[in-house]
């Protein structure tokens, strides 16, 4: 039997800020006949995750291309590997049987074939919708765990402050943050987003970053008595900012920088002086390096989520075809929570 | 009894590459007669140490002052403390006594009124000269210690680049990297040092940085395999080149970043993309936190000056007088090795 698969590429290389533009729509024939000694496993993509770290891999420079599974280079035209959640519909790998739910790295298409060795496993949903398991109980929350608990530490009362407070993995820092005991703080791009940081998901604070002229000075008002933790997911002048705001003996998890993906000259520049006298530690991490810790992260999460201790925050678009819209407002700032693109109903 | 003492002082603050015109001789009368329930001690200073970040203290602006007893901020016209060895002259302080060898925060002049609770201790020179507990086994010694062991957590074999190579801290960072058994390159601002470097202390390479127009390209010629471990003393333009240079899991000690002591504006912007996919740790520190460690400290390496692992490397000028050019030589990288004032002969 065979299927139409629709799937996304790029056009060209894409070093500055994405535009819909850049990206194609394709199509090609596919078998469901797997050849019986091929270990393969044919999945038909139910939800896939759209992140901002793939526009680094889009890019025809990179520094980093060979320091993780998730930072390769993506080849213009060829498809595009993500993290998602599908059905298998043909299999020839003994693990896996026609009708499983599975997670790992699919593709921004409508099927995925998942060589030998790829990243997948079965998934069971825990009486969850299955778009959770895209994001808060994934990826997204593998990062906000392992980065918040792992890197930063973070002790009941300790002032925290989140950027991109409102994107996948900064509102569950902030959650996390808050069910901890921290005084937190989260910043955003507008008023609306402001009021669901504070009234849906109980920061104490937040503010619109695009209304504050001086960071430095913003910073000092909502953290008077200075930051301990910050959970950096932009970089550029937010980090300085927060550096100059941190208290001794603060951590500052490097998990994103949005203004470095779109404009490689748009780099922090911290002050070093602040990051020895206040003995702060800027540390980079991967989600991918806490896998051991997937086990805790998801018994904690799924409680918090059962208990409403902490909400999800979905962003869903429908369809293949809406995969660059949704990852080019990413860049945009119009996503509010984990964007995640349903390629097809369950 | 009345002496004079000559002390040194800032006219001043200091904000750019400090001038011998910055600094003035002082001298007022000290009466060795003290009040019996003062507590305080006066010592005559035999050495004091001069180090670059004294120039911190004496700038106008400062956002780090409260953050460390060794940052606090220098009025002109007022004495200025730094670590110093010297010989007890009166004491109404039981712990200390007339004729002690003692070690801690002194002035830079010829005597310091010590008083109660300031940082003090009697002084054992184990066969060592009594300067030797200025640097290599004093601060200097402790800050290369617990920056490289603590911060770095350095494995046999792992590749080392150490900024201000001949510095006070830089030279035994790169000695220590040696014991252990791991590759050190150093860089430096001349060919004599270059030499010295790869000769006397026994680093595997060397380079003069003023020779290098694009360093990130330097680096990577000095280390193809990359780098595990940075000890930057330095900042700027070459903490760029080192995180573009750096392997997974790396590892940066921010001991000092000369680039910005002169010129605020000449901060490292590294790329923080390199910071998160190669999980990159940048960690400031203070000496002073790691007092605990100071037993280990000296006697690993007193074992390792008996056994001549390790080279003493020693700048001494003389007189109260030769302080501020040997502060002023010291940001014009004249010194080789740790800079020290010998204010009287023992």
């Amino acid at each position: 039997m065979e299927v139409i698969n629709r799937y996304i590429t790029i056009k060209n290389h894409i070093d500055a800020v994405p535009q819909h533009s850049d990206f194609e729509l394709r199509s090609s024939s596919l078998s469901l006949s797997l050849d019986p000694a091929s270990d393969e496993v044919i999945v038909k993509n139910l939800y896939v995750s759209i992140d901002p770290y793939q526009l680094n891999r889009m890019k025809s420079y990179s520094s980093s291309q060979k320091s993780s599974e998730f930072a390769v280079a993506i080849t213009p035209g060829e498809d595009i590997d993500a993290y998602g959640v599908g059905k298998v519909v043909a299999s020839e790998n003994p693990n896996f049987g026609k009708g499983d739910i599975v997670a790992g790295l699919l593709k921004w298409g409508e099927f995925t074939v998942v060589k030998p060795g790829g990243m997948l496993n079965k998934l069971d949903p825990m009486g969850f919708p299955l778009s959770y398991h895209v994001g808060i109980l994934g990826f997204s929350g593998l990062t906000a765990y392992a980065g918040f608990f792992e890197i930063c530490k973070p002790k009941k009362g300790e002032k925290v402050f989140v950027s991109a407070a409102l994107g996948s993995v900064g509102n569950l820092v902030g959650q996390f943050a808050k069910v901890l005991g921290c005084y937190v703080v989260g910043c955003t791009g507008s008023k609306e987003k402001v009021a669901l940081l504070k009234e849906k998901l109980g920061f104490d604070d937040a503010f619109n970053y695009r209304e504050e002229p001086d960071l430095e000075s913003t910073l000092q008002r909502y953290f008077p008595e200075g930051i301990d933790i910050y959970f950096d997911n932009v970089g550029g002048d937010m980090q300085e900012a927060a550096v100059s705001n941190m208290n001794i003996n603060g951590r500052i998890a490097v998990c994103g920088v949005i203004s470095e993906y779109t404009d490689r000259e748009k780099r922090a520049a911290p002050s070093m002086i602040d990051v020895i006298y206040k003995r702060i530690k800027i540390q980079g991490f991967l989600a991918g390096d806490y896998l051991n810790l997937f086990g805790d992260f998801l018994s904690t999460t799924c409680d918090h989520l059962r208990t409403e201790k902490i909400q999800p925050l979905e962003d869903i678009s429908d369809g293949v075809e809406s995969i660059p819209s949704a990852l080019v407002n990413l860049f945009r700032g119009q996503n509010i929570g984990k964007k995640i693109v349903r390629i097809a109903e369950e």
